[in-house]
């Protein structure tokens, strides 16, 4: 083992879905794994197999589709739950579970109402239980921001001993500040020695999560768990473009640490995940935000003319976020649209790149110009696409202050046209209930946001919504250059994922 | 001065407006300044006074109408800038001087072209200069980050000889680290003894701008500059919800130090320069993003139930986001909508309220349930509303699936009624081109947000535009139920905001 390798573990697929409305769709999640892969991690967390079917069948698909990228999935230290975990990432070439038990005196009190000695029993036993599935198994001491240093040392002999290699000390109440971590992690370092790496995961929720990570790294943590763009639970976890950066940009600290992050991936990555799970990183979010690299005041602007250097520590290159002067139309063809792809880091199957190319023309049809946002945009909707159980062929909306509003629509369902009409209190609303009508499917708007994907009063709207169906809560993204078409498809979305679930 | 006590300093109207698309006009700047005084804020930086007639006067506006809370203008080390401030200012009750030079080789070198002993010269005489307008002259280093700390010392005693009492160390380009900082700080703070306070502020390019300033604090330094969701050039300043909540909550680090903030308004605060701003907070942003209080995973919410405390230690109601299960509807009454709006942070005028409480009454005609969030989004476009230059009396919009997509408009002018139509690429389209037949200027869509405010199928739209006119970039608002109708309201805000603004 490389002493100096920083492990880059990321979450995205399992802590990072805890974020409210951050669910997605199993077609989704490989997209997602796939480019992770590209992107250079090392082990990605597929998710939490015992969870649900619905997530031990998507791990299973992810552990299927991967290359040579070792996929974990999340185990509470027991019987059933790492049996889940181990049948969902067999297909996989490099696998490992992630066993857990909490640690901390106010969690073995009142959540787990256990005793230490029996947190301790329980834990070696989960070891050994999950090496009977794999090689590879991490133990993480839940809450270990707030645990008594002395156990976790002893905790840690224990499941070493039963043949854990990663040891990883969650802050997850997101609780500490960058020196505690260090002293803390350091204790580990030094007791723990070769015997196993230590990790760390920080939670976000004071703002300190990047700042914390690099703190244990410094003491000596070999892995560190994050996600892209900081989604996760509550405030989030750590960002894996920050710590990668920090690291890259600051050799002069670091010496001699790396990681095996491709940098130039970072972007594209940043962007599929905002776009499938609908949640955006703020302009202002550091790497990867909309303005990270936009110089507003004249006096900025003035330096970097003069020296790039005066304002800029990073370059938007580096990340794969460079500005482009080429922008594609209705003249271009297929073999300048597939070579634009592919330097936005899309490689497409045939059958794949027909149907985008087809879309793309159909855009150019509509809109002068096409950006690179655009492209993204079409093919990552075009990939994916859930199974089309309904789909609209005709839409009209009759909006009008003081007066009624209405929507009227066809939509193909079984081979079959069905249209309906209906009011609605704004024009929104009233696609929403016309489509109700039809399928017979009342949905909980829960949340419904557009954005402009490029510039331009005829640019492509993106609509993310999210809809309480029964039971369940579905993402639905809808593309089109009329707003309420996009409305309507990002519906009609959510309640296909959502009969495809059934 | 009491040695616990950090002063904050916001400068959310100055280096947060610099966030592209943040702009800002001056009914809105007010409204954030009268927050920011509520908040407990010791100084706002109000602008840059020199760098328009529209930044003087709104400088000017705002220091007549705050209270007791200090106003600040920036200049650079120049005596048109120092006497722009001196002069905008002055209405003001208490009132700062802020001017800075850079100090940084490659600053100097390249940006300033001057020799360090040209820079240190020019600082003196700008603090020389200043002292005549006020008492209380800060002056900042720029790039300090960057800068020779010897430097930094001589520098610090000429400027502080020549009468400014707090010297600012920006970290311009956000390069450092928080052990970096501390260092640096310290050297500061230990030199400069008890002749000027030493002030912290923090560019978040790495994402570790509260990390850095909280470093700084530890150091010594007793002012540090932050914003309101971290806004600012790049990826921002650092977060003052971030630092304050973090000094709060970890009380046994920080001892005895202490700020003046009002923990309460922290979200109100939030929400209002979200809403002015248009630039949301993502949803896993530490203290005030949506998800920041919200617990996903069954794990959690099991624990959560069990011992709030296993999963939480900031609570929702100490920033004042606490869920209320009140909700108005149609017959709620003048004075739980009174009460209710104190509740939220809002203390209007006799009139405001008459206003704000029709508006309300419309809406319940249209929607049933009435959440804090559209009360919110109510009251602050009612305060925040422009001069209604033009206004829109009616509107239809026909949007439909192969075939054409129009929107005809009858629009108030200087009490004469116009209406036109015309088709567009999708129902935006038609509504932004239509209103542009109308007032006869083109405007460029430069971006475009819907957001639904609160819960379910009849929510609230809010709609944000930046559209730009000729070579000014403005920002629009729209508030209804419709979505198309918000986004004509916005689309006209930000044209009246122009012309209101020639």
């Amino acid at each position: 083992m490389d002493k100096n390798k920083i492990i880059i573990f990321d979450t995205t697929l399992r802590d990072g879905e805890q974020s409210p409305g951050a669910s997605m769709n199993t077609e989704e999640k490989i997209q997602i794994a796939l480019q992770l892969e590209r992107l250079g991690v090392d082990i990605i967390e597929s998710g939490f197999a015992a969870a649900s079917p619905g997530d031990f069948d998507a791990i299973k698909q992810i552990a299927s589709e991967v290359h040579t990228i070792k996929v974990a999935s999340l185990a509470r230290a027991i019987e059933r739950d790492i049996e889940a975990a181990g049948k969902a990432i067999a297909p996989a070439k490099n696998r490992r579970i992630h066993t857990f038990i909490a640690t901390s005196p106010i969690h073995m009190e009142h959540k787990l109402k256990m005793k230490s000695d029996e947190v301790l029993k329980r834990a070696v036993q989960a070891v050994k239980y999950a090496r009977t599935f794999v090689d590879d198994v991490e133990f993480s001491f839940e809450d270990a921001g707030r645990s008594d240093i002395e156990f976790l040392k002893e905790m840690s002999d224990a499941v070493i001993s039963a043949g854990a290699s990663t040891i990883n000390l969650p802050d997850t109440v997101g609780f500490r500040l960058p020196g505690e971590l260090y002293t803390r992690t350091k204790a580990l370092v030094d007791f723990v020695g070769d015997r196993a790496i230590i990790s760390a995961h920080n939670h976000n929720d004071l703002g300190l999560a990047v700042a914390n990570t690099l703190e244990c790294v410094r003491a000596g943590a070999r892995q560190v768990e994050c996600t892209i763009n900081g989604l996760g639970e509550r405030a989030g976890n750590a960002a894996l473009e920050e710590i990668v950066m920090v690291i890259n940009t600051r050799k002069d600290i670091f010496g001699d640490l790396y990681t095996d992050i491709v940098t130039k991936e970072i972007y594209p990555t940043s962007r599929l995940v905002a776009s499938i799970t609908g949640i955006e990183p703020q302009p202002n979010k550091a790497i990867v935000g909309k303005n990270a690299f936009a110089h507003e005041s004249g006096i900025h602007q003035d330096g970097m003319l003069k020296c790039a250097q005066t304002y800029e520590i990073i370059s938007a290159e580096s990340i794969g976020a460079a500005k482009t002067n080429l922008v594609l139309g209705k003249h271009s063809g297929r073999h300048a649209f597939k070579d634009r792809l592919k330097e936005l880091g899309f490689e497409l199957e045939n059958d794949e790149l027909d149907k985008a190319f087809a879309d793309f023309k159909a855009l150019c049809d509509m809109k002068k110009e096409i950006f690179d946002e655009d492209l993204r945009a079409l093919v990552n909707s075009e990939i994916a696409k859930v199974e089309q159980i309904y789909s609209i062929e005709k839409l009209s909306v009759q909006a009008s202050k003081d007066g009624h509003t209405s929507a009227a629509i066809t939509i193909l369902h079984e081979n079959e046209l069905k249209e309906e009409a209906s009011l609605g209190n704004g024009s929104a609303d009233a696609i929403f209930k016309v489509i109700d009508r039809i399928s017979g499917h009342e949905g909980e708007l829960k949340d419904y946001k557009v954005r402009a994907v490029s510039q331009g009063k005829d640019a492509l709207a993106k609509v993310d919504v999210k809809v309480k169906f029964g039971e369940r809560t579905m993402i639905g993204h809808g593309l089109d250059v009329d707003t309420m078409l996009a409305t309507a498809k990002a519906y009609i979305s959510a309640l296909n994922s959502f009969l495809s679930m059934k």
